[in-house]
C-alpha cells in the first residue's frame, strides 16, 4: 500500500493468484473509498500505486480515463469509478454487507452520498478561489449529515458498525484537520454546530478498516503543499 | 401522465392504494428514465406532473431539491435522483430484471452510464454557447457506444430486449432529431459513423415501454422553443 508510485516506463507487476488488484494513489480520497471497502470486507487484494502526474501507458489499458481507483480481476476485467467499485465489491462479496439490506434505506443512503458529492467540489473551490464563497454550501451540506446522525441515534450511519455511507464519506473527514491547517482563515467549521459528526469522526478513527489507510493531518498537509507547488510528492510514505 | 403540471397553490392528490407515485415533468429526460423503468417492469404507479418554473411548496417535502423525478411509496417514503430510483425499482421489484445479473457486467454498464452523463452537459453547452465547441466531445462519447454495441453484437445493450443501460440513455436519443431541428448548424451527427446506434434507435422506438412516453421530435421542438423563450409550456400534451 505504501509502495512507490509507478510512472511512465514502469512495468505493471503480474497479478497475484486469488487476489484482486487495486490501482490507487496513496493520497487520493476516491481511491481510499475502494481501500476501505476492501479492508472492511477483508477481500484479498494487492495494491499498485499510480504516479498520476506521469501515468504509465499500460495504465490506460486498465482505465481509459487514467484515473484511480480501478480494480482488476484475475480474469483481466477492470472496473473504475469509486462508487461503482464499492457497489460491485459489496454485491460480489457477501461477507459483512455494507449497504443496508432494505432497498429504501439503501436508496436513501445513496441520496446522501449524492448530496455529499458537492462537498469535495466546494472544498476545491475554497482552496483555488472562486467568485462565490463556497463555505456556506459546505456547512449546509454538513448540517444534513449532522441532522441525519442525530435522527438515526446510532454510533455510525450504518448502525453499530460503519456501513457503506460511513466509509464513502470518510476520506474527506480524515482530511478536515489538514484543510484547517492549510487554510485556517478559509476553512472555518463551527465545532458546536457539528457535535454528532465530531463524535462520529473520533469513533471512525478507531475502526479497523479506517486504521489501515489512515494518514495523519500533518502528512496530508505535506502532500497538499507538494501538490500545490506543482511537484506532488506521492511517495512521502514510502519507506 | 399527460395531466396538467401542478404549481404553487395546488393540492397534491392523495396517493392511490397499491400504487407508487411518480413526480415527473412531461419533457424531462431524467424523469423519463423513471417512467421507462416503471413501464418496462409494469410496476403499478400514478403520475403527478410538477410545474418546475413554479414549484408547489408541498413538493419540497417530497424532494428538498425540488427536482424531478421523485417517487413516493405508500409508506410516505420518498426517493429521488433518476439513477437511484432506477436501481431501487430494479432491486425491489424482481420482475424482468433490467440490470445484468453478473455483477461485473452490471458494473461495466454503470461505467458506460457514467461516461454517458457527460453528453447532456455537452448538449446543453452546444445550445447555450461555450468557449470550446463541445460537439467533438459528444461524438467521441457516442463512438464509445457505437463500438460497444458492435462488440456486443446484440440488438440492444441488454441483449435481445432492452436492459437498464438501454433505458437510461434512451431519453437523449429520443431528443436527437429535435436537437437537429433546433440547431441544424451546430448539431451535426455524421450518420455513417453511427450505423449501429441508428439501427438501435429505430428498434428502441418499437419497444412497448418506450412507446408509453415517446414524444415526436416536433413536439419536443415546441417545448424547447417555449423553454428558450422563458415561458416553458409544460402542458403541450394536456388534452
Amino acid at each position: 500500500m505504501n509502495e512507490k508510485h509507478l510512472g511512465k516506463g514502469s512495468t505493471n507487476p503480474p497479478l497475484s493468484k486469488g487476489k484482486l488488484r487495486l490501482y490507487s494513489m496513496r493520497f487520493c480520497p476516491y481511491a481510499q473509498r475502494a481501500h476501505l471497502v476492501l479492508d472492511a470486507k477483508k477481500i484479498p487484494h494487492d495494491v499498485v500505486n499510480i504516479k498520476l502526474s506521469d501515468k504509465p501507458d499500460w495504465y490506460f489499458e486498465r482505465n481509459p480515463l487514467g484515473k484511480v481507483p480501478a480494480i482488476e480481476m484475475e480474469s483481466g476485467d477492470c472496473i473504475y469509478e469509486s462508487l461503482i467499485i464499492a457497489d460491485y465489491l459489496d454485491e460480489k462479496y457477501p461477507q459483512r454487507l455494507l449497504h443496508p439490506k432494505d432497498p429504501i434505506q439503501k436508496a436513501k443512503d445513496r441520496i446522501l452520498v449524492e448530496h455529499f458529492s458537492k462537498i469535495p467540489t466546494n472544498v476545491y473551490k475554497l482552496f483555488h478561489g472562486s467568485d462565490i464563497d463556497p463555505l456556506d454550501d459546505i456547512l449546509t451540506d454538513l448540517d444534513l449529515f449532522e441532522k441525519e446522525l442525530t435522527l438515526r441515534a446510532t454510533r455510525f450511519f450504518g448502525g453499530d458498525v460503519p456501513g457503506m455511507l460511513d466509509y464513502v464519506i470518510w476520506p474527506w473527514f480524515e482530511r478536515i484537520d489538514a484543510f484547517k491547517i492549510v487554510a485556517p482563515e478559509k476553512f472555518v467549521i463551527p465545532s458546536e454546530r457539528y457535535k454528532k459528526l465530531k463524535e462520529w469522526k473520533e469513533t471512525m478513527k478507531e475502526d479497523d478498516a479506517v486504521k489501515v489507510t489512515y494518514i495523519k493531518p500533518e502528512i496530508h498537509v505535506q502532500f497538499f503543499n507538494s501538490y500545490k507547488s506543482g511537484n506532488a510528492n506521492y511517495d512521502i510514505l514510502v519507506k
